[in-house]
């Protein structure tokens, strides 16, 4: 085995970086999982040995954000990606309309794949202010109220927004949580349906969740695919079909990891810290800007531009051979991204921001 | 790392073994992979490292294939179930039936989800031969000619049938291959579509396979789910949304590895040795049976029953503390089943054959 670099630290905005001491683990028991001589990827996913993975996973994942008794906790595949097709598929109920907010690219993709199944009623939620990009409050997000459902994305990953309320609606609320769940407290009650890919704050990419309340899965349209049923799922305890097994045990390995750190509220405060670290610093050095509003700056993905853009591949080789990874951003926006998922462990941000200092003193 | 016991010989129908040097190897770079300082699955998909393990594995697919150059080759998620779906959704192309040859109950379950979204015609393919169970030539399968297509499981895992002749037609002839690709040779230019979940022979589960010959890309359904699409997935190298990263290295590493045993028509012989090797002896023996007629043998999947099933539970608990794992047949058969796909070497058989030997020795 190679001798590992301590001063490596990733910010791939996903697949992100895990908990190292998750990737040490599942190393030490890769070839002979729980003694029984094959790797955990290897057994049946209806062995008991497996059944209970799955299972405690399911629990860890309830503990870690309080999911209430009737909401069904789904493990899927297809990323977020999979449920844009999925939640209306799911949730129409013969309905023809589905209000969608828009902040953003993953909610306009959600629009895309949406307007197969019904008439999407999108909701522009973005706005200038104070020359920043900004989310308009969702008390003021006009709301069809023949919707099926109403559906947003909290964080959008490209732009580094974030939606911190919610609108007042009977409606139920669906959130794609990708960039967001287990980042920060979330009252589950308030939603109908959470989904979210994996790769951010879960687990490895090739499995997903979604928390359903448990009154939302009998609207299904009759030509759902059954791989994306919320009911068949839930009846088939997320089995209906092989599922990815060694992604939901590396999954239950993350949640054990974060139940370790104190949960939820904990990484949050770990999370703030680390976002406020870096927007501090962005916001007092000329020679670095983020374009959004400080009301709607996200946790998990901070973008950020150059003053002098002809220098971004320098910054970007630099901070590579500095052990600063995966920093450039989405083409769409350009410039630098830093992902700062649970994973990323303060001193990461402190080592970006002692980067970008230096690289600011050189070259300014 | 605890230390593994060279005898444990994993008969499981899936997920299914993998060989132990594709395994080690894994483990080896689990946490610092390509001297980047984290793991495969902590990288971006679009990631020039990535794209390369992605591009490496599908054209090591298409050297054991001997795949040409019209068809696609896809990486898939959701197994085969959600090819049940994809398949009529990708390919019927404004018609209204389309054939299924039905040899058990993989493709009876292809057949529940196409209702869905066609009239199936449904040719029965399996009958009673010399007392056993055996497959209708294909030459006297009634094939509608008004159907868009031929879909057939040329390999059913719970009775261990093989079909090994295909139908004369002009349709496209559909195969879901979970259990035969990389078994035994094919010539893919028989095929409209071959499709397979990954748990196999070729990873672990959570990928799958579709390999599309291109004049069938432009049949869709407009309802089509985009994660779903042949042709998006074609346009996108499989990356429309996050892939499975970590699933698609070790999926590389065991075409790798078969390249390394010979290939395709190495490993079938390999394969056809292993199974001779059980069904004679079971077949010699008036202590154990096997219901398939030896035509339609499966290749990867024997299923058998002791004369004596009250044993069966002594049977399975003894083989387990020789470290033969997995044994137990499918629920809707019972008794045995051992499940031998290509990670399995020639001495796990030989291990199974010398156990029921002595089994039968201390229970005939």
């Amino acid at each position: 085995m190679e001798s590992i670099s301590p001063n490596v630290f990733n910010f791939s905005a996903g697949p992100a970086g895990l908990p190292r001491a998750v990737l040490e683990k599942a190393q030490s028991e890769l070839v002979d999982w729980n003694n029984l001589g094959t790797s955990v990827m290897e057994i049946s996913h209806r062995s008991k040995e497996f059944v209970q993975v799955a299972a405690q996973a399911e629990q860890d994942l309830r503990d870690l954000l309080n999911i209430p008794d009737n909401y069904k906790v789904l493990f899927t595949q297809g990323g977020a990606r999979a449920q844009f097709a999925a939640v209306p598929m799911n949730l129409l109920g013969g309905k023809t309309k589905a209000t969608y907010v828009d902040a953003g690219y993953w909610a306009q993709s959600a629009v895309s794949e949406a307007k197969k199944y019904c008439q999407p009623q999108v909701v522009e939620a973005t706005i200038e202010r104070d020359g920043k990009l900004a989310v308009i409050p969702a008390s003021e997000w006009t709301i069809d109220s023949d919707s099926a459902y109403v559906h947003f994305c909290p964080n959008e990953t490209i732009d580094g927004i974030e939606i911190n309320d919610l609108p007042e609606t009977e409606l139920p609320i669906v959130a794609d949580m990708s960039s967001t769940i287990l980042s920060r407290e979330i009252d589950v009650s308030k939603f109908g349906v959470i989904y979210a890919g994996a790769q951010k704050n879960i687990g490895p990419a090739g499995i997903g969740i979604a928390i359903v309340r448990d009154d939302l899965l009998d609207l299904a349209s009759e030509i759902l695919p059954s791989v994306l049923s919320y009911k068949l799922l839930a009846e088939r305890d997320s089995m209906y079909n092989t599922p990815p097994t060694f992604a939901w045990y590396l999954s239950g390995l993350v949640f054990q990891w974060l139940k370790a750190q104190g949960g939820v509220q904990a990484i949050e405060k770990v999370n703030r810290e680390k976002a406020a670290l870096l927007y501090d610093y962005i916001d007092a050095s000329p020679f670095y800007r983020n374009n959004v509003h400080s009301d709607n700056r996200s946790l998990m993905n901070v973008p950020f531009q150059l003053a002098k853009p002809e220098l971004d591949s320098l910054f970007l080789s630099q901070a590579d051979e500095a052990g600063l990874r995966a920093l450039k951003g989405h083409k769409a926006v350009g410039g630098m991204r830093a992902s700062i998922y649970n994973a990323m462990p303060l001193e990461g941000v402190q080592a970006l921001v002692s980067f970008m200092k230096q690289f600011e003193a050189q070259h300014a």
